[in-house]
């Protein structure tokens, strides 16, 4: 029984918890919004989100306003429940 | 002001969660000690903890006990300090 295998990998990076505390809050935030809450490039950005989405963690949808284009992101049920198994699994590592 | 620019990335991996952890917890460890508790394997333990050796997070006394080499692992101030703002940063994002 290891102190740290109840980690999700997936979450090691600080901009995927980043995402993902932003999207268990709120049904959904757009590229721009995530961009701004996390003060991060657009290519860090692009490449953890599609990283969370390889994973089934988020799921991206895309339309248009008015003529601009459109990203936005949402946490599937997948995501927030091992987010939460993360969270719990962190809280009690640096709590214990 | 970004809600994750106080994440400290020396510390985004899990191994190296597990690591100072430990080393706060404990005045000190031993290379097979860490290795049981964190179940990694010696190249990924020794490479996570070059790392926060590195940043001067932590740091190596090595001896024999008897004829066996002992690789002993310690927290520095600096280092428990910066994992105690990580933490407080993680419990903010993930909290809040």
């Amino acid at each position: 029984m290891s102190l740290i295998n109840k980690l999700n990998k997936a979450f090691d990076h600080r901009i995927r918890l980043g995402i993902m505390s932003v999207l268990v809050v709120n049904d959904h935030a757009d590229f721009k919004e995530l961009k701004e809450l996390l003060d991060v490039t657009d290519g860090n950005l692009a490449s953890h989100a599609k990283a969370l989405e390889k994973e089934n963690y988020i799921r991206v949808e895309k339309s248009f306003i008015g003529r601009k284009p459109n990203t936005k992101y949402i946490a599937t049920d997948v995501g927030k429940l091992e987010f939460k198994k993360h969270i719990e699994a962190l809280e009690k590592l640096i709590g214990g």
